[in-house]
């Protein structure tokens, strides 16, 4: 056997503290895996009188001193696109060292520069836990699925996403109820925008795609919509139909680029990622000619997501070594994004309309005109003279179609409220 | 970039032929993941003259005569737990050549002292395909969920006897009817016995046990049980009370030792488990802190167990080493195996009796006596003096009980056929 692994970990909240209990509690398994012992040699964190269930050892309040240590790696767990995650990762590269990060925001936004960095110094630069939390999905993509072009990534990648709109169902309750019960069971952040807006999921999924298609990650050409929109009528109306709403990240090949998008969508109930319940995440991989394969586990929280670091931090230990996005930074092509309507799907609508005469030839008449047609349709609630929601599914149609029709019907004063689109995604 | 990795392939069936054409339908991709090429140097087949979709080279019929060229990787694919598969993977890292197998048969039945003698001489003995097909659950055993101990693992691991069962559910007819349409269709072999007795399973589960739990891969205390007993009155009796039948390899830490079991078993409708239809494959992970993971995908063909393959050249072309089963081989336990009655469950059971007075006493008297108590019953088919089936799902109890009482039953006049005993699997 050789020396140990040395590691120094930055940030000490759940995800650090997790990591530092598990590689003393599972000390000899771990050191049997490895080849050698995982030890850790600094510490750092904002505040070092916090109470902890562990020892700080070698405590630094800076995190940029850990860099000058003798550590072999350096686990970044601060978090933030920019700011000092940067700066430590970039200073623990330039110092030799091997960096281990669960930061998602900063690869997604820095991710090739930062892996030509890592590889012009033969060092690793891995981050599992930054996506699906104890799911494998990183080293799936990265080593597993690449005998054929990956066709398709669709992920649940948000847990607090995740967990409303399964409680949203089983109660019927709306949005900001559930939301607002979520932060009282710390199943989402007082300012949740970050998870809620989909942005989470964004920063994902760029890695994600990166892994599967050989791109840099880029979030520029990406559509990102949240789940504050969705009411409890459409999930119950979603139902009816057979299907269940879940916030997914997609990416896919079409054949006008890489289609990137975070949005709500209607999965078939029977479907893997339909069954995805609670904070759980899933990710269904189309692995061309391979066929489809699909993933769920724990997606966040302190033992899930530990359990990436130290699979991270043993490959290091190994002294394996792999591209950080699976190929060369420097062959990372730049992402040619796909038209909107590069993947037409069937919609779910939804119109708030006041129930008046004509309303139904209206909105008919505006789908018709813009090539939308539907397949079939609900309307519940008649109260003359109140609203009514209508609710329609189109047979396959394109993006802008759908979009130009919701326009012309918004524009109508029997219309209350801005119509829902939701897609169906084959899943 | 360093020199081409050289592979030699003994067996071109449908796995061997997937290989190469992917290899060559993938050159660039898979060259810029392992950082160098793959190339074919040898291939060997028990008949040159068969016609195949690619060009031989540097055949032979000898697949032996592989280990005397200059390949560094030899792909044995022959299958077969002795005899010539064996040899040849013996002689090829007797040679210093690196070794990618399918053969789960030959690494359940001597995978300690193959991986002892691959580690020995510093070569890598990979086996990706042989669980599973594309799913990467050998790498996500190794090198993924580490962390913590893991607790279970329950696997769908037989194509064959899941397409059986879906397709038994599907259209109400016979196991016997079933596989005779499936062996038409491709889907069982001429000679089911492997597939549909459970020992290809049991193949499998010994491999996933081993990753799982540090042992020698042991299938000398592992009960096996086929499908060949379950009928369509099974299938929807579970169904009413809300299960599916799956054939499932489980393999679990218990306080009495390691319980490793392949049997038809209950599994509740929603979990993920229930939901892997037809000929594809599932595995349930429990790994213990870090919680309950799920991986499915399809578990045979061409592509699928060629991508598998793919993924084990391309780790060793990038030179990454990892112990064949995830620690030294050397330090691989003997299996302890659990007691019977160490992972007590509910039980369906199903009884085909006489409808004559004091029947159902006589069944009730037997399982009271052992201790096995009732949680729900159905009788159905009441025409006087024919048999009915009596089927009910008992509380939580030892096999052993629900054994005994079973052998009292079974010795009723009044019963036909030997009873039905089926656990319900959590998961």
């Amino acid at each position: 056997m050789g020396e140990p692994l040395k590691i120094a970990i930055a940030g000490l909240g759940t995800v650090g503290g997790g990591v530092i209990k598990a590689l003393m509690a599972q000390t000899a398994g771990i050191k049997a895996r490895a080849g050698r012992g995982l030890v850790v040699v600094g510490m750092s964190a904002r505040d070092p009188s916090k109470a902890r269930d562990f020892k700080l050892v070698n405590f630094t309040a800076d995190p940029l001193a850990l860099v000058k240590g003798d550590a072999d790696v350096v686990v970044e767990l601060i978090g933030g696109e920019d700011g000092i995650a940067r700066k430590l990762i970039e200073s623990a590269l330039d110092h030799g060292k091997h960096v281990v990060t669960a930061n998602k925001a900063l690869l997604a936004t820095h991710g090739k520069a930062l892996a030509e960095r890592a590889e012009k110094h033969n060092l690793q630069l891995k981050f599992e836990a930054a996506v699906a939390g104890g799911i494998p999905i990183v080293q799936t993509l990265r080593e597993g699925l690449i005998a054929y072009d990956v066709q398709a990534v669709k992920g649940i990648l948000n847990g607090t996403c995740n967990y409303i709109l399964t409680e949203m169902e089983a109660s019927g309750a709306p949005f900001a109820d559930v939301l607002k019960d979520a932060q009282g069971l710390g199943y989402a952040e007082a300012d949740p925008t970050l998870d809620i807006g989909g942005g989470d999921t964004a920063h994902k999924l760029a890695l994600l795609s990166s892994l599967a298609f050989g791109v840099a990650p880029d979030l520029s050409s990406m559509t990102v919509e949240g789940i504050e929109h969705i009411t409890p009528a459409d999930i119950h109306f979603a139902s009816e139909f057979g299907f269940r709403i879940k916030l997914l990240g997609v990416a896919r090949r079409t054949s006008s680029g890489i289609d990137q998008k975070v949005h709500p969508a209607m999965v078939r109930i029977r479907s893997p990622l339909a069954n995805v319940d609670g904070a759980a995440n899933g990710v269904l991989v189309d692995a061309g000619q391979a066929g489809p394969f699909f993933f769920s586990g724990r997606g966040a929280g302190e033992a899930p997501t530990a359990s990436a670091v130290i699979a991270d931090l043993v490959e290091i230990a190994r002294g394996t070594y792999t591209p950080v996005f699976g190929r060369p930074a420097s062959s990372l092509t730049a992402l040619k994004p796909a038209s909107v309507d590069a993947a037409p799907s069937p919609w779910y609508l939804r119109f708030e309309v006041l129930d008046l005469p004509g309303v139904l030839a209206e909105i008919a008449g505006h789908l018709s005109q813009s090539g939308v047609s539907i397949e079939s349709m609900i309307q519940r609630g008649r109260h003359h003279g109140a609203p009514v929601a209508i609710v329609m599914i189109t047979h396959e149609t394109a993006q802008s179609a759908v979009e130009r029709a919701l326009k012309a019907i918004s524009a109508s004063d029997k219309v209350r409220s801005r119509p829902c689109m939701i897609p169906m995604e084959a899943a």
